[in-house]
């Protein structure tokens, strides 16, 4: 493929426009849309015209917003008004949210009152919703069609449709009765009802339901569209996979970032600006950094535990990193759990359980390996050795179940678990570490 | 949905049988599975062979490993010869994979020599590639076939295919000339030939293609199936959506496993023992240990420092702290980015110069809200707080430059950005940091 356009590219710089269409109109859109990014803007217009009229707008569809917006105002009317009338309409929504209001006005200019009022109604679904991501060109069948008869209809107003796999089956008051998909017409009889052969036992969603339900909804029932329903139960419109699976790469993003203490943003990094991006990350460090005074406190606390035996502060690193370590360890994979569907509320315990053993386990390990470096290699007087020792297995099973209580408690009160993550864990583990190591020491060193 | 289910339990457990098959056959397979899954296995057994046998396979397709395992002990040779043909090829060789090898023995007595080639084959492709994801149950069509031979082809022979929507034309050396979907053939007329309006510029997989790859294959180009060819271009396989959408939730957890220093598994967490989640852990908490070591050692060599001046060691934990999480932001946004694909490696200097402004902003803004703090409300003297401030700028500054870099370097190097996540930053950052505040301090309190 790379070749193939390396080819064109020489071709667009030598001049040679005929043999560039004749080679470009058999290339998969998405491969178009690449390489007219890269041009100079003359270059782009120039080839985007020589595309037929219906690969033109599949592959606008594939560009960055960026160049959306600078072919949008090269154009004219007639091309632009062409391109507004082959994208699907939740194309055209995502087009509309992200332009700049001129760009916005000159294209709305196209549509007459109707497409107008449908347009601001799905502006106004809240983002993140089913309403958002949903669709209005489907294929809708009546139960009375025989699959004969459906298939013409198909034929007949299927090359606008979305999707043309999976049908819908609406009453007289676009009450949504059942689905049929095409692999099912297909393969049945001609003469067969629609009614008689659809699936009445319909996974639907509403509009109003979060994005990430609806993906969960395709990944439990393996669906290629969904339909979307209004609270009169009438068919409003549907999702395809496709945008689902921009969905499942969305949320993961949010979990990343929530999880690394990052207010949540949809933007590709390179086109964020540093003060979003600042922004973003300031909230979350401030409270964080206010948090960890108290584990400063405890210090200030001690201080003369810290004044006889120095030493004690060379381990403080060593145990907040492991503690911060071993409890972010168990978060993560207590709240990828959760998010994946695999755990729920009523295994907390069996949750916990797990983790306290895990820790015993692991807790045993690093504390032995630590004694035997720190007083076998290093010479650390036995008694500092064995409070090091002590602290840490202590800090380690803290750390787990720690780890492992705070994300399911989210879950309980309706919090996303992705906050209760590395950072505030290791934040809370701190400050009761140091509490333990200086009681140990007290204890033991008798200061 | 629910409801219903309840009302099925409800009848199960009055034993009236013949009311449950009525109404539980109209269900989604996927709710089926589901309410069989909490019986009792001799209850499981009886709901199961109640089903259609179509039926019946679907759900068995659907339950868990552990059920399909207690199922397949439990039913008659016949019964399971009927289950194993009617699965896809790729999920029997997913339940070989998984099953004990009693039972693949006892499933493996029904296929024939050929048969048991193929599989044997498809058990060799590695782990995580192309060809352990793919299906042998596709259409293919011929160039010379008209439009109407291409529908009948379908309809005589699509009721075994994993999907019919895309279709593939390949010559008598079954290599891959071109695809159709079926929305072409059903929107196109019906005398027409294959081979004058099928696509030409396919996208393809090959067999030893990592899993992952494919998944962007099919986020960039929004497909729904992809062929998977061979070494000399013969189609092997395709590879559907709805598998591709598990890799994708397979390769982020992936990612977050890394990135929380675990080392991955595909196992459920319910489902994973205590020893292997504790194995899984250990290794890298004990590198990331003995790395903390050299913080103490950097305590250990300005003790005197801390000797005269005890209050420095109450900063330390914020100080710490607030550099791993400020590092972990910037190094979470740029793993996320490069994973996405939204950071190439030519990106290197952007990204590096975009982490150095932002982290001026946020360096100054903690830096000036802490020493607000502890100058006028805690009253740390001075000279104490200008120290603790400034290493507070400098440990941000060079956390969110260091975050950004080391996944950048990781990729260049051709390894997982993700390994170089919080723990191995928050390790490196640490000892920087108070290297630098032991040095600011000895400078302007003159020890």
């Amino acid at each position: 493929m790379k070749k193939e356009l390396e080819e064109i590219l020489q071709l667009i710089h030598e001049k040679k426009f005929t043999e560039v269409r004749e080679k470009i109109i058999n290339f998969n859109p998405v491969n178009i849309a690449e390489l007219i990014e890269d041009l100079e803007l003359s270059e782009t217009i120039l080839i985007f015209r020589m595309l037929p009229k219906d690969l033109a707008a599949d592959v606008f569809n594939y560009i960055s917003n960026e160049s959306q917006g600078k072919i949008i105002s090269s154009i004219t009317s007639n091309e632009l008004q062409y391109i507004m009338d082959e994208l699907f309409f939740d194309d055209m929504i995502d087009l509309l949210e992200e332009m700049p209001s001129k760009v916005v006005k000159e294209i709305l200019k196209y549509s007459n009152v109707e497409e107008r009022k449908l347009i601001n109604e799905f502006l106004n679904y809240p983002e993140y919703s089913a309403g958002s991501l949903m669709t209005i060109e489907y294929v809708d069948l009546k139960k009375n069609m025989t699959v004969m008869q459906a298939i013409e209809h198909i034929k007949a107003t299927g090359v606008n449709k979305e999707t043309i796999y999976t049908c819908y089956v609406i009453d007289e008051k676009r009450k949504l009765e059942g689905i049929i998909s095409l692999r099912n017409l297909i393969l049945s009889d001609y003469d067969l009802k629609v009614g008689d052969i659809m699936e009445k036992d319909i996974v639907y969603v509403n509009t109003h339901q979060d994005q990430e339900e609806v993906a969960n909804a395709f990944k439990k029932y393996d669906l290629i569209a969904v339909p979307v329903v209004d609270m009169e139960d009438r068919l409003t419109g549907i999702i395809t996979i496709d945008d689902i699976v921009d969905v499942i790469d969305q949320e993961n993003t949010e979990d990343f970032q929530k999880m690394a203490a990052i207010s949540p943003s949809e933007k590709e990094y390179l086109d964020t600006g540093v003060w979003t991006l600042a922004k973003n990350r300031l909230m979350w460090l401030v409270i964080l950094m206010v948090s960890a005074t108290f584990t400063g406190n405890i210090i200030k606390k001690f201080e003369d535990v810290l004044q006889s035996v120095v030493l004690l502060t060379a381990f403080i690193p060593m145990l907040m990193d492991t503690g911060g370590n071993a409890g972010s360890q168990s978060a993560t994979l207590v709240i990828r759990s959760i998010a994946l569907g695999e755990i729920q509320g009523k295994d907390t315990l069996r949750v916990i359980w797990k983790e306290l053993r895990v820790s015993l386990i692991v807790g045993v390990c690093l504390s032995s390996i630590n004694f035997l470096r720190i007083y076998f290699l290093e010479k650390v007087p036995f008694y500092i050795s064995l409070t090091v020792c002590i602290t840490l297995f202590c800090t380690v099973v803290l750390a787990k179940v720690v780890g492992a209580i705070l994300p399911m408690l989210a879950k309980k009160l309706k919090l996303d678990p992705a906050i209760m993550a590395s950072p505030l864990i290791t934040t809370v583990v701190d400050a009761a570490s140091l509490m333990i190591y200086f009681s140990v020491a007290r204890f033991l060193l008798g200061i």
